[in-house]
């Protein structure tokens, strides 16, 4: 057994927006301090941390003096930069390690991973200019999906291919970034499975949830999701499989494709994830806590849930909408503190508690 | 209709303590940012605040930085000095109102308000020196109980008269303070009802909690309550009663002697108060939030509950039960963040959810 990270002790966390922010509430909840590096000005976690550090990814003194005043580090999003990581690894360990972010940051590293621990990912092939592109139409077909291979997230770096007639258009959408060709998994819906293993490699999952995107971006996730009992096993066996083969610490998302015949790997995040909001209003112990758990050598929560949810995405001007929802009942409110409410931005989530 | 407080204003808190750290949390979660104000260093809430002033009451000049950046200022504990709120009330609103301090800040005056709008208190007589305690035990007997008029909490400032004899004792316990000589009353159990009146004159309230005291500290409160279904009524329509003659604006806090002829009012808070922390993972919208909405002017929460739970305050070495709790299923621990964890300290709760 670890022995916990004392009371007191500082979590450093990368990055700055809502997941950071919900974070470092969680973290106080334990009886931690937390300290946000973010490059942006103003970040939304900054309200509800101990200290915040704004500076860019390049400032080594200052991810120097981050790393000397944090007892762990762990981060909101899967893009820091690697020269970031590696001055900041030197100092403090990094939770979850190098690994998950090597194989999550690019997506034919992380198909090429699932496929290699035997779980099914869609068809793929690497593109990088239009002779690849066309042999990769020549084996997965039409209709799919062409993404950047890096730095993709809510729908962006995305173009879909329905006839090759689309090649051209879906290159140029690329670029010149490297790509990789998806084929089109047809499926009746997406659900995801928000689990954790702790320092110990203990694992405990979250019930699945059953997503619904809108223009690419996270609408609504309801718990239970429509799943047979033995893909709700499924799912979270597949979770486990990932948390193990990346000996990984801290809480992962992974987004799953429902098709007749199995569930498919769309995508991981090593982190918490959008889809694991629901958790606030559901359980004992909710994604972020569960996160701040496994970081730190505590327990992990068991994940079980004692409230249906439906997570509803609060975007751009969904604004507007919050003082009809703060008047309905079994509403619970949860607003990220950013000043302007521009088109697709992530503004807060409301979570429907159904009796 | 009143606009409510625009989202990203800040909200002052008086006093950095636990109260005031969940309160900021609950301000983050409604869009808004804190800054506190507590003479201590290192204060609990200061881990989650957007903005610290670590100064004391007699600082002008801090006091009236603080106001100047804030837009409404409210409080987590009732015992504020006058010439502070004089100062502070001049720049910015102070929510809940004066009225409701100045009350709550004496026992005499608090328990005159509460018989004057025809609520059932115990016998109480002021008590100034010995011959003013004699009178009073002539008049209420023993046994009873003699309480500083000012300045008590958790037990502190109390002393029991089980007979004349004790009468000396329970004086010099006094120090020379003013003090009220108060009845003893017979009985079963203790409840409190936590209930909140929004800037419009709505009111809403939480289910009552049965509370348990050891050493004059609340040890645990559990909801529901045992009481009949009109006692639960009388004890929602007696805090209505409070909240409407006080014109208040906030969280209050009703703690009730439940007798088989009546509920006595035991003592008020005007805050968000430590039997309401079982709202935190009971209802969408806790007892912090629902203070926050009210003195920022958005509806207020309904005060459903959607699970009964059962919150245990961890108090001293009961930090010890910590890594025990954390892996017991359906329990939520919130923890303050205080470094030393000295006997009698409440250093955080656990909340029990009961299936």
């Amino acid at each position: 057994m670890t022995e916990p990270l004392p009371f007191g002790a500082t979590i450093g966390i990368l990055g700055g927006g809502q997941l950071g922010r919900m974070l470092s509430v969680a973290a106080a909840r334990l009886g931690y301090r937390t300290h946000i590096y973010e490059p942006g000005a103003n970040p939304p976690a900054a309200d509800v941390a101990r200290q915040t550090t704004t500076a860019p990814y390049d400032d080594a003194a200052a991810l120097r003096a981050f790393a000397d005043s944090v007892d762990v580090i762990t981060y909101e999003f899967e893009n820091v930069p690697t020269e970031a990581l590696d001055l900041l690894e030197a100092r403090r360990p990094i939770r979850p390690g190098r690994r998950a972010l090597a194989v999550s940051q690019d997506r034919i590293a992380e198909k090429t991973f699932l496929q290699g621990i035997g779980l099914a990912v869609a068809p793929f092939a690497p593109v990088t200019d239009r002779a690849s592109l066309e042999a990769a139409l020549d084996r997965i077909g039409a209709p799919s999906i062409l993404k950047t291979a890096r730095l993709g997230y809510d729908g962006k770096g995305q173009a879909r291919i329905r006839t090759a007639a689309d090649a051209d258009a879906a290159l140029a959408a690329m670029a010149g970034a490297p790509a990789v060709l998806e084929g089109f998994i047809p499926f009746t819906h997406e659900v995801s499975v928000i689990a954790a293993r702790g320092l110990g490699g203990s694992v405990a999952a979250y019930d699945p949830g059953e997503n619904v995107h809108e223009a690419g971006i996270l609408r609504t996730t309801t718990v239970p999701a429509r799943l047979t009992e033995a893909q709700r096993t499924d799912a979270v066996l597949i979770a486990a499989r990932i948390l193990n083969a990346l000996d990984y610490v801290g809480v992962l998302g992974v987004e799953l494709f429902v098709t007749p015949g199995a569930l498919i790997v769309n995508e991981i995040a090593p982190r918490v994830h959008n889809s694991g909001h629901w958790t606030q209003n559901g359980c004992a112990v909710d994604q972020f806590e569960q996160h701040i758990r496994a970081i730190t050598g505590w327990p992990l929560g068991d994940g079980r849930r004692y409230a249906d949810v439906t997570m509803e995405n609060l975007i751009g001007d969904d604004m507007d909408r919050v003082p009809a929802l703060a008047r309905e009942p079994d509403v619970a409110l949860h607003l990220y503190g950013k000043a302007e409410a521009r088109p697709g931005r992530k503004m807060g989530h409301a979570n429907r508690i159904r009796r």
